[in-house]
């Protein structure tokens, strides 16, 4: 099975759902990124369907938009 | 460490994300609560915070809002 994906921004909303994701799946199992260290990963999330931080793309591809901490737009401004 | 309790209310989107979560975490791992089937168990989600299904409320107590299938005012209705 590929990882999941967990994208953010490190709002406080993000590092929080970061923490909760980590502790429900296990750090080996996702892969984080954050915007404000890889900005060049933004497109890839916006191709996965990502439209706000923080979000959870699952390994079949599903995104899973998990509270609400940033729009994308936010992201990208 | 206790279970997470994963709330919603047979919505599409609800569904979806129950599938996602239960291959990301395991059904072991969740108690999945449906509101259609057990109304009087939505006390008990708002009283976790829950503001929408679904939602999963992690074993620590935290409350993650996924993507958006009804707001709690929509599953009371």
């Amino acid at each position: 099975m590929s990882k999941s994906v967990f994208y953010h921004a490190g709002c406080p909303v993000c590092i929080s759902a970061e923490h909760d994701i980590i502790e429900l799946i296990g750090k080996d199992n996702v892969d984080i990124v954050h915007f404000g260290e890889d900005n060049s990963r933004i497109n890839e999330a916006e191709n996965a369907g990502v439209k706000s931080v923080p979000a959870l793309v699952t390994p079949n591809g599903n995104v899973l938009h998990i509270n609400f901490g940033a729009s994308m737009e936010a992201v990208k401004g």
